[in-house]
């Protein structure tokens, strides 16, 4: 193989996805492997280096035509220094996880939040193509964010930048969020907050079809609500209603500091497509600066489960121009 | 005179300020002049360059011994092209600052936004000192902000960012702002905000105090409620304590996406000082992820005047670097 690469990474709790990309965004090779989290996931880094070389030598290809590795974490990164400060569900703490990586492979290592990355990914070769000024939104178990400025993402002071999911949304009141705090949006916004409405619906019985599903099946879930929704239950579009309306003041407020071109929303959540894009459209119009607003698209992500690896690699690219 | 040395400008409705200033901080020298405001600010760009030619050979400095020039406009502003898109105070729409001023000086000029400019002014020589990642909040009439990420201002895809003031604090109620829509931080926490709140006390005839100066000056200030809130005045106190809650919330809420060491309060208010500080860090605490709180001071500005000339001067230096 001629060319230069870069590996991708995106480390989750179940998961690690790799992909092999050109500098010019080809996907060359996309693969997968389980999470090794015995010992506390203290093989992950070994793990990783061996998943690469199998893969380098099945594409025919040496060390040295790799670029860079970026690799994504599920926590807190310092990422001058590439360690992950904390990532809950893997069991780190303080891991030293470029130093790890650089003792198994002669590669470059870059680490960072997997969020932030997937908002990176979305800007080389998803739905924020051509911005410079973009903010990301995950909706999925919990809500997640990415926001990058200048081109460049915000990872902040001690890796806690774009921790989107923890804007107040109702502030001393609402549900109490894993943070210990109230009223953060994710407790709204995500998969589990919009489940959690329907089922404080269905305790003051106002919806018939929420009610029958939930016996049915014996759970709901928030597809669920956008699904009875679309049939025209009352409840279910009250709940995508508020939802989005939450969503799109805290993105107003947000783009008014940030002034972007683009709103990515992607996650599980944002699978109902125009069904929860546009009151969210509408809710951000309303709160947002007119000048903010006129330039700002709100758009549904492209890559999906990409989106990490994808900004992994570009994050490399950005460091070796 | 030697060296090299940088010229800031900071255009304001009343006085354009200047400052001489070496590449290391030094400051020369400082000086302004009223601004010529008539035809719609069509001399000012001329005013400019006749000021900062005098001052120059004042100096005995030759424009190749200047290595550029910033200039602040209090308005939105095309960075790339150094165009204001507008400047109300001024009377400028779609105004060419960069051509006009480069037509009259043989400098490179680079145009900003005001309230971006004394942000990054005081991160090169005020309270933002060795911080990458900061917030500046100023609190005079209005409420401006700009935000440093990565060492560099947000200036937005239009010339917006920073525009903190227009943050929603009470959705769909409170005062109307110049903007048209309801409850912007700046409609509470500006001084004109603080004193709306003072007069609407009076006028519930809660505050014997405020009423006293109210009927011996004819008038109130945010002054007056900080002064009176000093002595006792339980209401003053409470419009304080408000104030301060929705801007630690508000500033919670960025900091969480923006993740940075220094958030730093400016403009007239902050001249209450720690009577003001402590409420807002007090509400910063309770609205803000542990994370982001731990590593996030909240502090006085120190430029003063000055802030808007340095950072005009220290945006011209990162570009030459």
């Amino acid at each position: 193989m001629k060319g230069t690469y870069i590996v991708g990474v995106d480390i989750g709790g179940t998961a690690i996805k790799f992909a092999l990309i050109k500098e010019n965004g080809y996907i060359l090779k996309k693969w997968e492997t389980p999470t090794a989290r015995k010992d506390n996931g203290s093989y992950i880094p070994e793990q990783i280096a061996h998943s690469v070389e199998e893969k380098l030598s099945e594409f025919d290809l040496n060390e040295e035509q790799i670029l860079g590795m970026g690799a994504g974490a599920p926590g807190y990164v310092d990422v001058k220094n590439g360690i992950v400060y904390e990532a809950i569900n893997l069991g780190w703490e303080n891991f030293y996880l470029k130093q790890k990586l650089e003792e198994h492979l002669n590669i470059d290592t870059y680490v960072l939040n997997d969020a932030n990355l997937a908002a990176l990914g979305e800007n080389w070769l998803g739905a924020g193509r051509d911005s410079n000024d973009l903010i990301a939104v995950t909706l999925g178990t919990g809500v997640g964010g990415g926001i990058i400025v200048n081109g460049e993402i915000i990872n902040g002071v001690n890796g806690t930048g774009g921790e989107i999911g923890h804007i107040t949304s109702t502030p001393n009141e609402g549900p109490r969020c894993n943070c210990g705090r109230l009223g953060c949006i994710e407790t709204y916004a995500s998969a589990t907050g919009i489940t959690r409405q329907a089922l404080q619906a269905l305790e003051k019985q106002v919806s018939t079809s929420l009610a029958n599903i939930h016996k049915e099946k014996g759970r709901l879930s928030s597809k669920d609500v956008f699904k009875e929704a679309a049939k025209g239950d009352q409840t279910s579009q009250m709940i995508i209603d508020y939802t989005a309306d939450l969503l799109g003041k805290m993105l107003a407020d947000l783009a008014v500091s940030v002034n972007p071109s683009k709103i990515i929303i992607g996650g599980g959540v944002s699978k109902a497509g125009e069904q929860l894009l546009q009151p969210i459209r509408k809710s951000f119009q309303s709160y947002a600066l007119g000048r903010i607003a006129d330039v700002c698209q709100i758009v549904e992500a492209e890559l999906d489960n990409d989106a990490g690896v994808a900004g992994a690699a570009y994050y490399v690219k950005q460091r070796k121009q």
